[in-house]
């Protein structure tokens, strides 16, 4: 019987392909296939365009759409058909990388696709990378946390409830995912007095990044699926 | 008059020099001094050993001792002093790198310099970088955050009231700075049925790595200042 071949998670980072690390960088090289996540069929996959200049030309690349879910509960046909696809190419002896942007245990699609490849006994290797809301930190020149500050990270689509007590709970937070319910986050922040030191990126890294200071201002807009705010 | 040397923060990652991405490798490469932050004057650089295979033979290697503070307005004289050497440094035409674990803008000393050199006109590049509490998620196939769920990152060291508040308002958890307090800190997780699901990492990616995941039994140990507990 042939081998299963190995499954790598890769973190290829927030954007910047500088931001690779030499160890995504190996793996990328080394894999027989790239799994290139995308989240509609029309788009294309964000996290490719980042490792692309490292894909050696003999390397399969496939393309998986996945859809957003909300937890682990909800078991899509895609999830399935795109985890069957994965085994076959590992049960052929053949290893494959599924590229994640940013960092894949964090908020990332990887962990489920990670979960049922578990729990069908593949040999998992992930590696990580760095989250936007760092690279998006240090291109601010905005310190996220020194000393005793404590940091929430919090996914915009999170229940409102929840949203306030973190941010009622945090020196500085991160909002993630911010695009339909920007509205209602704006105005969660301006009750906790975290409005004025708020600031957006949208994009951040990527060739139509936009950064965005006067939160207040653009109530009502409908921002890029990957934005962040940071708050301190 | 020499125009002023740029000064940059390196994040170094974690531990694992494979861990540093290409833009931290290329800064280290061009820069024409390196500072080596350490904790205390016996003790080595933990971040200079980590980018240690990428400093070229003829740059020059400046260690500096920086004491713990606890926020910015703690001025001590260390701080001062380190701040006038890498001024003069600047001042001559040099470019001067900072290394730090992890990521720069995130606890790090560096903000505190970096703070100082802002305020005297300094060009200043930070190149963020992978922070522990990511790399042991993807080490222990343990993923940090998917969906809804909210993260705290709480520096163990925070007040007592603030730390329990945040515990009680995420999904998982990330404590840093885990040492003197340890016991406090199981105590803590224990009353917010957090205790079970927690996993200690100390030096995570060094050689002298250790993994502790029943942290009740190892109440009244002594840790390195390097851990981190995960807990979902």
């Amino acid at each position: 019987m042939t081998k299963l071949g190995t499954f790598y998670g890769i973190g290829v980072g927030p954007g910047d392909p500088e931001l690779l690390t030499v160890k995504a960088i190996n793996a990328i090289k080394a894999v027989d296939v790239i799994i290139a996540p995308k989240t509609e069929k029309k788009e294309g996959s964000v996290a490719l365009s980042i490792a692309r200049s490292h894909i050696r030309p003999s390397t399969e690349i496939i393309y998986q759409v996945f859809p957003m879910v909300k937890d682990f509960s909800e078991r899509t046909e895609e999830f399935e058909d795109n985890k069957a696809e994965i085994l076959s190419i590992l049960r052929s002896g053949r290893s494959a990388a599924f590229l994640t942007i940013g960092d894949p245990m964090f908020y990332s699609t990887y962990i489920y696709i990670f979960r049922l490849l578990k729990a069908e006994g593949v040999e998992v290797v992930t590696i990580p990378g760095v989250p936007a809301f760092l690279a998006i930190a240090s291109q601010l020149g905005r310190p996220l946390a020194f000393g005793n500050e404590i940091v929430s990270i919090i996914p915009a689509t999170a229940p409102r409830g929840s949203i306030e007590a973190a941010l009622g709970s945090c020196d500085a937070a991160v909002l993630m995912k911010v695009y339909k319910n920007f509205d209602e986050i704006v105005d969660a922040l301006e009750r906790q007095g975290k409005l004025d030191e708020a600031v957006l990126v949208s994009r951040g890294g990527l060739p139509d990044e936009k950064i965005i200071d006067d939160l207040a201002a653009h109530r009502g807009e409908r921002l890029n699926y990957l934005s962040t705010i940071i708050t301190k």
